[in-house]
């Protein structure tokens, strides 16, 4: 099996699995416990803690850890449960289900939610964010990279918008970015980006599952709470093993040549090309590359159906997807797309092909052989 | 050191660090992906779920895997906030914070909360609970087995007491347990015990951090939104390799030689009941065995503080500890001594042993021993 669906999960790397099961024998302590075996835990966790923090440049005690991408969306969504007023909640329109159904549901408990949607290039602009902000804005909420198109929106220029209306209406608007499909696989820095909250997904980089960070700049109340855990912001015995797993995973991720990625898409993207009835989603991505990651590809071959030829693709031993892994039982698989403008001919053809650190030039060179050949066959049919 | 703190955490079996490292590598894929990497993991998601469900005595469906104790109970109680009438909560008065604090922050929220103390001797009477029930009632909360003190609940006469309301007043009461200590110390049979939801955690019986279970009886719509796992209940790519851990663990737990930890208990009882000044808390649980579990041991040693207690044997090479791990950081240590009626000087005095199955006659010989000298040393300061 060829595996080309990389965004959906990646396999951990070999040394986060070791240092998983290590950390599993070894260091079994609760860090919440004052005996010696909790020290040693604690100090693993504090030291664990540091190291991202300076992986993702931003303090120690703006780590929060969680169990992964989604929850680190919701608590943050739901933490507006907790302020008087619930205000208005800006919401791009392509953000994964994850951050935007929470916003769905504070609509129904009360809150004012205007969503911001992308021009067909799947790009954010500055000035329509700045004419939805008001006076009662809360929390703007903007992906910084595309789990379905791979577009990465312009965020530094968006929270800059964000940071003026703060200025002219006095009063703080959160910015959250789900970055959970950017870390290890573009430039992530806090301190660029000065969001004041980010979530991260450990399976995304070659760590584990149900392990990720909520970055968040200022202490923050949230709805659950417990153990008094991540300074009373996240409860629950603190998942020691997976931390320092991800920890590792999040350091191997950096060190990868990103560049040979940019190679891998430029074979993709030429091949893709060289299919007739072939289409890239969007267009733009072809002339405007520094706009999207060289990990996510979106293709539609109409009217071929993506899940059809992801289904045979699949049974010739390559692994590609249907938008989004999360979205497989649902009837919209390709909300970006959608939003974005295309229509239902484009979407309903469209497949995601995403590529990772194990990915060779023969893997993609065979793929686009087989991919030519099976467009041939079920256009015929 | 020898471990007493197993209520704390467990260290996991070798077995169910095997199967972690084994799932990681081998079963990579995303169980929500159609290809055959995701189905190889949606399989062995299903057999897992299957196999839980079969030691908890429910049916699959049943069985919402999240990551922990502190989850399923903040999720259960905070979905109270989807119904249109907050109504009443009935909470026991020896909750974990993992129930206790979300309970007290839906009281700030707009529910009304009534707390039920136990007696003495640590147990809720169903009288008290029949009286406090009333038309408003919508959720009673009581955990199965405490963790301070290993007292069991009456927990089937007290459903019993629902079930009658129910009748009664013609609406349905959610009964949710805390069974996180419980599952891998007492039989735990979901056909018994009719409750409508309980929570689980896997590093109390020998499985990983970061995973858990909410049984729930009845699908119930939640905070939480993402991807639509979990049929809709709990959103995040699921966490196989730690649920197939967890699954081990189970299997390995409730073949464990419970009866000899009855044996370590009465070592354990007999030696300190020979300590001057040491007392056994409550003092029931030497003459009604039965209410209290084998595994954990509330003592006390007035007027030598818990705190410096706990310290002086941890340099001596035991790790014991005082109240809960989760509340080392905060003023309130022993809250279950405190809402059974013992009065300051016992519970600033009180360190918890517990007890798991590594734990030898050996090794409670030896800190029998080292207790005794070290709490007539401290005595005399």
């Amino acid at each position: 099996m060829i595996y080309l669906d990389w965004a959906a999960t990646t396999p951990p790397y070999q040394e986060a699995i070791d240092v998983m099961a290590n950390t599993m024998k070894n260091i079994y302590g609760n860090p919440s416990s004052a005996h010696a075996p909790g020290l040693e835990a604690k100090a693993l966790l504090n030291e664990s803690r540091k190291k991202c923090a300076e992986m993702l440049n931003c303090k120690a005690d703006q780590i929060i850890f969680t169990s992964g991408g989604s929850e680190s969306n919701n608590m943050i969504i739901y933490s507006l449960l907790k302020t008087r007023d619930k205000g208005e909640i800006i919401v791009c329109g392509l953000e994964h289900p994850a951050a935007g159904l929470p916003v769905q549901n504070m609509a129904k408990m009360g809150a004012k939610v205007k969503q911001l949607n992308p021009d067909k290039a799947g790009l954010i602009h500055p000035e329509k964010l700045a004419k939805a902000i008001n006076e009662k804005t809360r929390m703007v909420i903007v992906m910084l990279l595309n789990n379905e198109t791979g577009v990465i929106q312009p965020l530094e220029e968006l929270i800059a918008v964000v940071r003026e209306a703060e200025i002219k209406y006095g009063r703080p608007i959160h910015f959250h970015s789900d970055m959970v499909q950017a870390l290890g696989k573009i430039p992530v820095d806090l301190q660029k980006y000065n969001v004041d909250s980010a979530s991260f997904s450990a399976h995304k980089f070659g760590g584990p599952r149900g392990i990720g960070i909520l970055f968040l700049k200022k202490d923050r109340e949230f709805l659950f709470l417990g153990g008094g855990q991540e300074r009373g912001m996240r409860p629950g015995t603190e998942n020691l093993a997976s931390i320092a797993s991800m920890t590792r995973a999040l350091e191997l991720s950096l060190q990868e040549d990103h560049k040979s990625m940019k190679k891998l898409m430029d074979l993709l993207l030429e091949g893709v090309s060289e299919i007739p009835n072939g289409e890239i989603l969007p267009p733009e991505r072809v002339s405007r590359r520094e706009n999207y990651c060289d990990y996510i590809l979106s293709l539609s071959f109409p009217p071929v159906p993506g899940e059809v030829l992801a289904r045979v693709l699949n049974e010739k031993g390559f692994a590609i997807s249907t938008g989004s892994a999360c979205s497989t039982n649902k009837k919209s698989k390709t909300a970006a797309l959608t939003v974005m403008g295309f229509d239902r001919r484009i979407s309903f053809s469209s497949v995601r092909v995403s590529i990772g650190r194990d990915t060779t030039f023969e893997e993609v060179d065979e793929f686009l052989k087989t991919l030519g050949k099976t467009v041939e066959e079920l256009a015929v049919i």
